[in-house]
């Protein structure tokens, strides 16, 4: 008996086989090569599970669920991506459908934040926390809300949308279509677009040294570690960026009055960097009663939060509790 | 058999009776006089209540419940305002008890805007709705959230602050002691601020004409009647701040993803004036998904919501079903 946990990214994908409790007992990590199209990257994710099965002496025929995560709003009822604006070319491919019948195992596809949250909340930091809220922040914004320890999903499916709250109405343009969103001034995305255009103006900064003068290179975690050695234009890009994330969490935490903000994605990575910024200004602009409860933390799962969702996606729907 | 519903506000308060099923038999509206202080506010109120019963040939031993809504935080287990914005001197008062000592029945105090949600999912445009979120647009903003017909009031009891969200991160100062909040530039008082100030660069606007030259008489419907009359001047303050609200909402749908969003309030009894552009920036600034979900409807209950809301509540607190 074993369930298969599939975290699909823009950039790397995680395989893992976890028990009937959810223990993960083993994962291996692929890079999504986005050139070459959904066929062929389903393939080797396919053949990864086969291998890691194999690993452990198991058949496919022990598989009793299949959960996977991928950014983009979802149909879950099919098991289809709506859009996928990371992976091209995805969008609307029957992704439950086809794992399912490699496997012979009913699998159940979701956004990547909201296995995020069901991952945090079955296995790591919200496992005694009754509402919280999940945020992630890494190429864009996303989140999952947690209420009386299930995914609230809203009456069409999308709730938990926190990169497209509006924090400054005259803006940059967002992906999505708008501006001023929080995912266009505070993402892992908008951190490097803004350090990419406006290092021209400093061309003593160290980011510039770092990518040998070519602007297009520069990173978010340029940035963040160009904040953590004190140069100046780095702290700048680094501190508005946090002073929007703080802006979009207090938002979330006056509507809301969670318990917990778990913050996740890989630029928070960037640790007490963002963290502490972000707390003060969380006080700052928060009402003074959800402010003096709600904690902000880590997300406890590291990179392997979407994999270990995946899993409790799975558990979820086949009713298997962690009790 | 008797129900009893009070709101109280900083300029009115509104007194129900109701049957045991809810429908309100017979209210009096008397004017909040702040500055006689809360023990004579809350003498004419009991009174009011006595006259309300005697009209109907009913005994004060007939109520069996007592609702009461005040705007402010409230501690709902002490039936007591943590603070009083509008009502100088209310804080800390045992508001519940005083009027359960009087009438020896039960009373329970919350929050305005929360009843205010209560009332329009038990009797109002939010009866056929399992998720919706309702804003109170008056002299600040406030909001309630029902989630699976239930009041949701986060992990401290202060979930729905959507005034306190912030959409304009420089913008002016707001009472909670932020500044750019949602309130601060949409809220009625707001809008009448914004108006007062900005008036002296345009000597020929019609609200001067209105108010004798005195800026300082200016009200939020000065401005809204402005507007309707295509006064320029008025038509910028007030569509300044629909957009800003339009923002605030646009925010919520994406975060919660609710059915509707029922808006009632004194600023929105400028009618269409309000749900004209207000519909447009959420159709503008909310994802593709919420967006084409959601309802953006007034409140059925119009200046009642108030005391049917803390008929409501005492009927939610003794278990009373309208089903």
């Amino acid at each position: 008996m074993s369930l298969i946990g599939i975290d699909i990214g823009g950039t790397k994908s995680i395989v893992g086989v976890a028990d009937e409790q959810g223990n993960l007992i083993s994962k291996k990590r692929l890079a999504t090569l986005v050139n070459l199209g959904p066929e062929q990257i389903i393939d080797s994710i396919k053949a990864a599970v086969r291998n890691l099965l194999s690993e452990y002496n198991m058949s496919p025929d022990d598989i009793v669920g299949i959960g996977i995560g991928c950014g983009g709003p979802v149909d879950r009822d099919r098991g289809r991506l709506l859009a996928a604006p990371n992976l091209p070319g995805w969008a609307n491919l029957p992704l439950a459908d086809s794992f399912s019948d490699e496997f012979s195992a009913p699998a159940w596809l979701d956004n990547d934040a909201t296995v995020a949250a069901l991952g945090e909340m079955t296995f790591g930091v919200g496992a005694g926390a009754d509402d919280f809220v999940y945020f992630t922040i890494s190429t864009g914004i996303g989140g999952g809300i947690v209420i009386g320890r299930k995914i609230y999903r809203g009456s069409s499916g999308t709730a938990g949308e926190f990169g497209h709250q509006v924090v400054l109405p005259d803006g940059p343009p967002c992906a999505c279509g708008g501006h001023g969103c929080l995912e266009a001034v505070a993402s892992g995305s908008s951190i490097a677009r803004r350090a990419r255009r406006e290092c021209l103006d400093w061309p003593s900064t160290i980011l510039l040294h770092w990518v040998d003068g070519d602007p297009m290179l520069i990173t978010a975690e340029h940035v963040s570690r160009g904040a953590m050695e004190q140069d100046e234009f780095s702290a700048y890009v680094w501190q508005q960026a946090m002073t929007y994330l703080g802006i979009g969490i207090a938002n979330v935490v006056n509507v809301l009055n969670p318990e917990l903000v778990v913050l996740g994605g890989g630029v928070t990575r960037a640790g007490d960097l963002l963290f502490e910024p972000v707390r003060r200004v969380v006080a700052e602009r928060t009402m003074e009663g959800p402010s003096k409860t709600v904690g902000i933390v880590p997300a406890a799962l590291g990179e392997d939060v979407g994999v270990v969702g995946a899993i409790a996606l799975a558990m979820d729907y086949l009713g298997i509790r962690e009790d």
